[in-house]
């Protein structure tokens, strides 16, 4: 297996903690987004969305975060990343989402450049942007978490599940933005559950080949 | 079962098409988003994320389209809305999120809204971000549908997906915006192969009882 991704990308950090946190072996390869390697035409014959991260298993390619890790599970259920019932799968399916479809997608760097770019935002303004929707989505994320049943020690019992794995590089990148958490302690909580976690702590960011 | 939805929103479009599908009976509700109801203290105590849709089963709250038809297809497999194999599951997931993360995300009512209001930007310039992520998001998934193995009458199969439920709304936004499709021809011809079945027919915003 493959895995190609770019050390900042919270979409390939995600994938680089179910890896781990399944034991599953991955050759690492790295796609400089910064740089724009993402858009070379043998990356895009492979990858038409021009988008880290991709996993290439014996002659299958896969993208998209969530659907890898999915298939992960599917193909590597143990240990698994989702509750067995219907309805706690769906909790913790509805916290990933929360993450992956209604805050990371506004904030990523395609996202960002554009503002600044082609909609003439200002640094400020972009910046009052990334988190004005960061803050937007822990908030609820917040409320969600605390009354529920369901919650533990990570967001769904005391496992860590796919909830968690897009919960720890959203909060990577909120640190980063210097994004005020303290109005977050449910939160705050879990992701250092997390990150006693080996899995966790050898996905991150700074610790990947290619960090800078 | 109750659909708390709204008659344009495009998550709660792919649920009602998935209730369609899969003929289950759902009693709807309807949260106008426009007037700012998704944002009543009654309704946030049960979706502290004030979005729809939201399912309610039995005692049960479930939020995010997607988590939801996974639910659906899981407590109700047949017709499936998955293919049976974890690589064309993988394949069907992915080409969902590559809309519902990718451009349904950064079109969405709050986010317009949020563009013309905080961020000042002029109606030509929301127009031009609107069309610009669509048309960004559909370049790649027509590149990923044309050549591939998989494409049928659907995006996967010669039976609706998943995929199909999340590019149907999509479409139906691109064409409330005016973007050219003429681009996408594969798109074109899958989507008219949706509109031919009644659980589409059935789920078009027109047709709702909210529709204005």
């Amino acid at each position: 297996m493959k895995l190609f991704g770019y050390f900042r990308s919270s979409a390939a950090y995600r994938v680089r903690i179910a890896l781990n946190l399944k034991g599953i072996e991955a050759d690492q390869r790295f796609v400089h987004l910064r740089k724009g390697e993402q858009l070379a035409p043998e990356y895009g014959a492979l990858n038409p969305q021009g988008m880290v991260p991709m996993l290439i298993d014996g002659p299958n390619v896969l993208t998209q975060s969530l659907a890898i890790i999915e298939y992960l599970e599917e193909t590597n259920p143990e240990p698994s990343l989702l509750p067995k019932l219907p309805l706690e799968r769906a909790r913790v399916r509805a916290i990933a989402q929360s993450i992956a479809c209604d805050i990371h997608p506004l904030n990523n760097l395609r996202v960002l450049r554009y503002l600044i770019g082609p909609m003439k935002l200002s640094d400020d303004a972009k910046n009052e942007w990334y988190k004005h929707w960061v803050t937007e989505g822990l908030t609820a994320l917040e409320k969600s978490l605390s009354p529920a049943a369901g919650t533990g020690t990570f967001c769904h019992g005391d496992q860590p599940t796919l909830a968690d794995i897009c919960l720890v590089p959203q909060i990577y990148n909120a640190e980063k933005a210097d994004v005020d958490l303290t109005p977050f302690p449910r939160i705050t909580k879990i992701v250092a559950a997390c990150r006693e976690l080996r899995a966790f702590q050898d996905a991150d960011p700074a610790k990947q080949r290619d960090a800078e």
